[in-house]
């Protein structure tokens, strides 16, 4: 009840989905507009669909910076900064040279973030990696000694067969990062026996590592979902100990 | 005992998957008669199985209303609109242009919804899908967010190495989509330096991704699993409590 | 100690494994015989091979007769049989016409069979894989009607862009399972907006289901061995108030 | 306490990620050097930085010898035989013919096993494998007999409508290596209806393998967590049983 009333407006979900929904609408028309040979009409409705866009996350800006006690540590926080940053470059663009206005546009993805403040469920995550951090940056470092040794083995098979396509290691490590994802294009395989066999091995091992960030992740995820059960399981046993004296524990 | 009672016969385990072999065969069917070049004797043999088919779904979808004991609520039911749904199209395209059936015909498709009917094992998936419900929420805004930020990124690196390829952000979107997804079809994929790096970074980050719904999925399902048995023992225990009060509970 | 003499001699760890390995070699040979353009040497070395495994094979077998007990019961036995198709197609190539050979030469992969004989530890797979039965029959379902459906719907969005790529709902079915499994080989892709929104869409999905007979796998395999660790100390807790009626269960 | 002084300055945090830096370095000047038409100027970089990193190591060796109680038994020590290999080959390419330095310098790639040195956490992955060995054979015997029924199943089909790409066992392997990982190069697929029925089938049951060893590792770390932070309590209630008399494990 009192946590509702803590809640600002802004922050309710109906205008947090809304925002997100606008979000994702400048995103979307962000693309369109990168596309050759669009015609006036096109132009015009992203223009302008870009000016109320820009238009109504100023006034939620405005709004934030009104509605916060600490107005100056609003505007220096890591989301206060993320807000500015989403519209200042349309205001940017209009004094500034329009060259460089495309790159700047790269910055408005950052409103994505914005986000990830309306949901507080990554705390679980958050935790299930950090539980399993240390197995991560293992495989991290297993992944990348594991791409370079497949990189210098197919070298070693296929540069005299496809001189023009294993040119050099990094080409075989392009093959190793396409390979071992199981992503595969077809740019760039094996030809000869010996580089098959190679690539038969390198994945038998390469699969069974993707496998281990799926375990170690599932596993952590699994602990932390028991660990807030049995933290809640006994915060309710010390509450009702402290209430009831003879609570229910009692036959 | 009094629960098989209350089964009536067309939902009979038998029955039930004879009607699921036979939306199999309807769903075959369907697919051969889009073959182009079909001889006179395959069309026939099309045309009267579909009569055949039809045929039965009527029977069963009347049979349906003759047994439920409350027909008008039966009719309106989801399952209810799902058969007649599966079965109006044809007699509907006795009278109407034939041009017509072609799009109405893509709703036989709906008859496969009918399959779910049969199985109450799918609770379970609901429990753990329902369990995990923010984390899947969550995996979904960031694989958004992880996918266009591939594509602006291998559009800012690829974009005028390859212009014929990656012609705008949508092209990049579409390029993302095939290879964080592992499919990689190989129609579009980076050549410069910079963008495989990009890609392989992308990767690494998109595969750990791919791990988290498996993860949550996996640890969801275990801890449903548990619970139901843990209620089951619970209830069993009170089911003891109730007949015998002085039970195995007692020291 | 008594364990160890029920074994038979053909059984012990290392005969088994050279037996395995001689299976591989056999394999190997095999796959090699298909080769066009074989030197004679090579071809002479494959046949006086073939002779070599088979001969020994034929002592195992006889081997096998010998020491079983019940010898009739060994030859008609499951086992029994295979050892027999392992053999017999050899020495019916020597009487029978030449060209009826090669299909009767696929037999001789029942030979890998066998190795599943000498490891009890399939038990925990069983068991996992019947603990998840009925989810796992609900994923198979699932996956075909996914596919039919992602089939439909590509068809319906590229047959008139590409009618040569996307002839009919076979080939859309051959698409749907080459982009769901994640292989895709480039053989057939959409080209059109709609088509390539379809297949994110259907991909988000069919992932998704990707993951979940490795969550029920996991969470199954997990299941059994917590059951077997809970019956293996429930063994032991009963054979110690058996032995010792004044053992630590008592206060 | 006790513990930290333990630590020779060489295996500080700070001195062995440095050193696990220099390594990285090294394989990307290794990797840069083999590609073709290297101007003169980046050639001198990289032969001048390939004497800084050996330089590095061998103050790096001779240190640990230096620091060691057992100089002999570090010299012949598995760690100490890597750190000799990852320096001898440069200073033997100084007296040698430089043909035989290109295959020597692949041997530069053992000094990232020497990564694996300072994390100690590897040893709970090593437990999980242990824990799931049996598991882990048994899957990969089932991957090869898989893999082997695969490609003599679409050698049958493909055989006689690709005679070129289908020539033989082996190539059909390779497809079925290609496949079977989702890797889908692209070079080599079914055009047939039957060969494409039997991709899809075998597909079935290979995706559901690839889940299994993702299952065994997930279930396996969850395990191997679970069984050390029982070890860990046990441990604490044996410390305070021993510290104290008359601890809470009295009643």
């Amino acid at each position: 009840m009192d946590k509702k009333n803590q809640v600002p407006i802004i922050d309710r979900p109906f205008i947090a989905w809304s925002i997100a929904g606008l979000i994702l609408f400048s995103v979307v028309t962000f693309s369109i507009g990168t596309l050759p040979n669009l015609s006036p009409t096109t132009k015009a409705f992203l223009y302008y669909s870009e000016i109320v866009v820009v238009g109504l996350f100023s006034i939620e800006y405005l709004c934030r910076i009104y509605i916060s006690t600490q107005k100056l540590r609003f505007i220096f926080s890591f989301y206060g900064l993320i807000d500015l940053l989403a519209i200042l470059p349309f205001y940017l663009g209009l004094f500034i040279d329009l060259r460089a206005l495309r790159l700047v546009r790269l910055l408005r993805l950052l409103r994505i973030l914005k986000l990830a403040r309306y949901n507080l469920a990554i705390f679980r995550f958050v935790r299930a990696i950090y539980l399993a951090k240390e197995e991560l940056i293992i495989f991290t470092i297993a992944s990348f000694v594991l791409l370079f040794l497949a990189a210098v083995g197919i070298y070693h098979f296929e540069h005299e067969a496809q001189p023009e396509v294993f040119r050099s290691i990094l080409d075989a490590l392009w093959w190793a990062v396409a390979t071992l994802t199981t992503v595969g294009y077809g740019d760039i395989y094996p030809i000869t026996g010996g580089g098959r066999l190679f690539t038969f091995g390198i994945l038998m091992i390469g699969l069974g590592m993707i496998a281990v960030p799926t375990g170690i992740i599932a596993s952590s995820l699994s602990d932390v979902r028991r660990q807030l059960e049995e933290e809640r399981l006994r915060k309710e046993v010390e509450i009702n100990s402290t209430l009831s004296p003879e609570s229910d524990t009692k036959h």
